[in-house]
């Protein structure tokens, strides 16, 4: 018989201990964990960046991931993105009874490569299993804490006119794998999510420039959603040029079967950065040689004229006008 | 018309946007918080305490407080569990599309207010929203970042033979006000949640001396559970008396009533705190003078016999071990 969560695994009794022994700490693995105290404890010291974000994807499995492998991600790129060197998570479980256990551990597998791979170490969970129905299979928080190293200043304030911006790939791949997963069009295309660690990518520019004046995953609300943020916060204009918008043609051509844009759809593995002309070419040269970076581009500009707006150059050579979404192409993607 | 929460308010575009000014920074209300930044960033130094929670209590709302205020007070309890001064919090809110708004904002008036209380501040969150029945209502995730004073070592592993126990009040009332408000029982009592930030009550005692060996917070599984954890960890017995164990009348009553054992309720604003003896008189002083702590009882001790179990000399002069509970008394309390 297939062995599932029940209420039990989240007592707080022999059941919980038994879940938290037998899967979370054996993939988990670390000795600050392993104490199993009421809270995790380690030396700190300096800037310290902390972030939290919950995960409540549909499907929870998915071509490229699954919600584990996206939980580690989401968060240590929210750390990237303000130059920290992530460290340390904490993660919550809201368990749906009847989980099978077997899927669980895949997820909490993912969740142990994910953060081996990124460095970082999880020391600190919480385990909630509710009634059938009362949530949908599994949703995941994560938060994270690290450390900015000195001469780090980057913020969604700090977009200059005469900055330029870098995409680190192309968008929209983990939207439509998400679109193409949920729904069930006649489709066949090979899209994957981008679901990625980002952190190394973004120590290695770090290393060579700290010229960098913004950074932000562009995640829900995709490359529209975050430029419209920065544009606001920094009172610039920001200008795109269409052509110059990595886009996977499989995902252009689901995209345009479907009346989507690709500049509105989420990302998990790509990083906007935002920084002045003269680090360009360091911060480019960097990318390219990166795992998650070899399809980096210069996609626009920060300008002086139309403050927090985005504009786009068409193909056709017209201008649009990129808006912050309202509400959703599509909901929980992340 | 009422105004309730859409799958746009978690979409990351302008209707979040929105949710976040008018309903989160209004009240959360502070500096770091109003960067809005993908990580929130400060200063930190020292030894760092770490946790986090998540809490899917139903109902939402109960006599004593709400899941706002026990989301701020579980994490703020976890860290000064530890011996740490909570400063820290991020929250990440999963929604059930169609919860009145009205309704969101007293739960973050409760957290904000209990974060004042309890001298801490809500510097990051995130909020998703899922479809009608993908999730109960609302559940809330809070982690949270403490520093750990020097010359403090507290720990589950730290309980010697011949300290003594205590707790800072009555046993059970948590879990008895939502199995009341939650059971359409035909019983009246008024029962209250004890649901409280702890941390100022311990930061007295520690300013008083540092000589204590553990403390938790004994919530899910209650007073047994948590100790059958400490015997554990600590490799020592736990020896309780039945009669010093301070009971509310009216939960006592009840857990007679449903043949319920109120030392297996959770409580969620009681401390455990395990220390020699040459402490205690320091500690009790310090402890009955509290706001929270005025009900402070010595109820046990530790010994070397009976290693990794919790025994109880009963009112009627015999012994009964007090297990670890498998599974649940209650689901969904915390």
């Amino acid at each position: 018989m297939q062995e599932i969560i029940t209420l039990a695994h989240g007592s707080g009794g022999k059941t919980t201990g038994d879940l938290i022994k037998n899967i979370f700490i054996k993939h988990f693995n670390n000795d600050i964990l392993m104490k199993n105290e009421d809270a995790a404890s380690f030396i700190l010291s300096g800037r310290a960046a902390f972030t939290t974000d919950s995960f409540v994807i549909t499907p929870v499995f998915f071509k490229g991931g699954n919600i584990g492998k996206l939980a580690v991600c989401g968060t240590v790129n929210d750390l990237a993105a303000v130059g920290a060197v992530p460290l340390y998570l904490g993660c919550g479980f809201i368990i749906e009874e009847g989980l099978p256990l077997k899927e669980l551990e895949t997820i909490v597998e993912a969740m142990a490569d994910t953060a081996k791979e990124a460095g970082v170490r999880i020391v600190t969970g919480d385990t909630k299993v509710v009634q059938k129905n009362a949530a949908d299979k599994i949703f995941i928080n994560t938060s994270g804490i690290g450390i900015i190293p000195d001469g780090i200043d980057i913020s969604g304030y700090n977009a200059k006119p005469g900055d330029k911006v870098i995409i680190t790939g192309t968008v929209g791949d983990h939207g439509c794998s998400i679109l193409l997963e949920r729904e069930k069009f006649d489709i066949y295309a090979d899209i994957r999510s981008d679901c990625a660690p980002l952190n190394k990518m973004v120590g290695e520019v770090l290393s060579k420039t700290k010229d960098i004046h913004v950074m932000r995953d562009p995640t829900r609300g995709g490359v529209a959603a975050t430029l419209n943020e920065i544009a606001v916060q920094s009172k610039v204009g920001i200008k795109l040029y269409e052509d110059r918008i990595p886009v996977n043609d499989q995902v252009r051509g689901l995209c345009e079967l479907l009346g989507m844009d690709p500049l509105y759809m989420a990302n998990e593995g790509k990083m906007l950065i935002i920084a002045p002309e003269a680090a360009i070419n360091d911060i480019m040269g960097v990318l390219r040689n990166t795992v998650y970076g070899t399809k980096s581009c210069i996609i626009g500009e920060v300008t002086d004229e139309h403050e927090s707006r985005v504009v786009m150059k068409t193909v056709a050579g017209g201008n649009r006008i990129v808006d912050m979404p309202v509400g959703d192409q599509l909901p929980r993607i992340c």
